[in-house]
């Protein structure tokens, strides 16, 4: 969103006719208009949710920021972008004030870990009340802080995954995944796993346009200069079907690898750069209940993503399945 | 060493006129050869010691394989390959077995710890008796098990370095370094680290013969298919200053990294691929003292390396300097 003062704070790459009275207020009518046409169960904000250096009170922009989902009543999640801490808090104080936030189900860190960065955390989706999955987490998400830059001298760019955070992942994931397959009601295979974080990995630039969906127009993947393992990590835990970055505002694709799709949020915020012409985006991601025999929901069926742009016709584009229960997957 | 049954397992690669009555004791007769010239205060096997596949009994393999350095009274150290488990022992089997020998300094794992793999461990090498750094570890040598073959469906080829060794790595790193820089005889930088392991990282594939010293002759680098992250782990601890792998047998480079030198060990076992007239080989690494302002013994002020031949001569070839004390370096 890249939320700073609010009216004052001019939009950014936008048409002459559009720039006038253009500012952070646009990227909140944006969220409202996304909120009233999805009907979200859940609105994940995947960093710079503000951006601190334009910002005079980083609380405020919070509190701004993340208003429409608040009004609305929808619970919500956000990770740490580079910018969030440019402003008057700390990566911490960030995350600890919306981790404090009405709704959120945004954590600072799981409790007795040691941890690298701010916002690591997991949700758990139940299955349908009533169902044989109930009381099971029908799709785990994974929340991620990607850092911002690279702390190590002689090695620039921006920040990574560390091996702590990957230990704590690949934990979580395995003990989702027992008690998903283990008595009471065990499934047959693992529920999905969606994982969110701000900054692409280096394997978002496996692909080119004729193996992925959507556009790549940043001149590049804005990654980190360094592999720091998550994607082997997301690999070895095998119930990722998707990851869901930020950070490159003109990139919006999904392009699968080795079973998981890497997919770009799309840049949403009006107070950062883009393209002139080209709409705002924002992605939604959709999963659909079996129906058991029994008549009865199951666990989750498929997949789907697309996006929705902030023109006339709030338009949606580039509808795919990225997972399907029992294809071919990345199951150990 | 590719160690097998000894004299009724013959050598691979050789010239026609060097194959009649060639075979393990040819490997054998090269690591007596090489304890004699270079008088090492610590020999260091980097995998595939033994190979299991045409190994009858695993733990007379092991037990001949070692036999030199432990005749020569010399404390060593291993680690496993992606072939030492293929005979009658399993990698824990294996490396169990190693951690029992005389003279090793090799270990299971580090007690306490959840880690994958077998064979984590590291070294502290103390300073000159009687100098101000008597107490500390004046090079930390570190060892790893870099696995065997992929087990995540779908990713092919070999093994790779996880994230909890990475974590482990990384604790063990800055516990030694806070050591070494704090009272009493507090030091300006850290002790260079040493790092040992059998699969080349990706990262191994940077370099072309423009910026290395050494050969590239096996047709890319037989690293994991997959990046886990660990040469980013090396970066982050600051320490490492050298990488030593096996694995690919007729590579035999070192190459600077953002300052850690990447580098092979060289084909040593006659029973392993090789290439027919280009002798086995083996790296030596050498640290030297500083001599402090009082005339004692100091730190480590520098570490060369070097290859010697199996040749008539035992040559010394592609004698390099690796790191001085001060020079700009990967510290945080």
């Amino acid at each position: 969103m890249h939320y700073a003062n609010g009216e004052s704070t001019p939009c950014e790459n936008v048409l002459p006719d559009q720039f006038r009275g253009c500012s952070d207020l646009n990227t909140s009518a944006f969220l409202r208009r996304m909120i009233r046409a999805e009907r979200p169960d859940l609105v994940v904000f995947t960093g710079d949710n503000i951006f601190g250096s334009d910002s005079t009170n980083s609380t405020r922009s919070l509190e701004s920021a993340f208003a429409p989902v608040i009004e609305a009543g929808l619970p919500w999640a956000a990770v740490l972008g580079n910018h969030d801490q440019e402003g008057t808090l700390s990566r911490e104080g960030v995350m600890r004030h919306v981790a404090g936030m009405k709704g959120t189900l945004s954590r600072v860190n799981p409790e007795g870990v040691e941890i690298d960065g701010y916002g690591n955390y997991h949700v758990e989706v139940r299955g349908a009340v009533g169902s044989v999955v109930s009381n099971k987490s029908v799709v785990n998400l994974y929340f991620l802080d990607s850092g911002d830059y690279s702390t190590v001298a002689g090695v620039g760019g921006y920040g990574w995954i560390k091996a702590s955070q990957q230990v704590w992942f690949k934990q979580t994931s395995e003990r989702l995944q027992s008690e998903y397959m283990r008595e009471p009601e065990p499934q047959k295979e693992p529920a999905p796993g969606l994982v969110y974080f701000h900054i692409p990995l280096p394997e978002f630039a496996s692909f080119d346009s004729s193996n992925y969906t959507g556009v790549g127009m940043d001149g590049g993947v804005g990654s980190a200069s360094v592999n720091s393992g998550f994607f082997t990590a997301m690999l070895e835990a095998g119930d990722v079907k998707g990851a869901f970055v930020g950070h490159d505002h003109i990139n919006d694709y999904c392009g699968e690898l080795t079973g998981i799709n890497l997919c770009y949020a799309g840049g949403f915020g009006y107070h950062a750069y883009g393209k002139a012409g080209w709409p705002r985006r924002a992605r939604v991601v959709s999963a659909s209940l079996e129906k058991a025999v029994d008549g009865g929901w199951g666990g989750v069926e498929s997949i789907k993503t697309w996006k929705r742009l902030d023109d006339e016709e709030l338009s949606t584009i580039d509808v795919q399945v990225i997972w399907t229960k029992g294809s071919p997957g990345r199951r150990k």
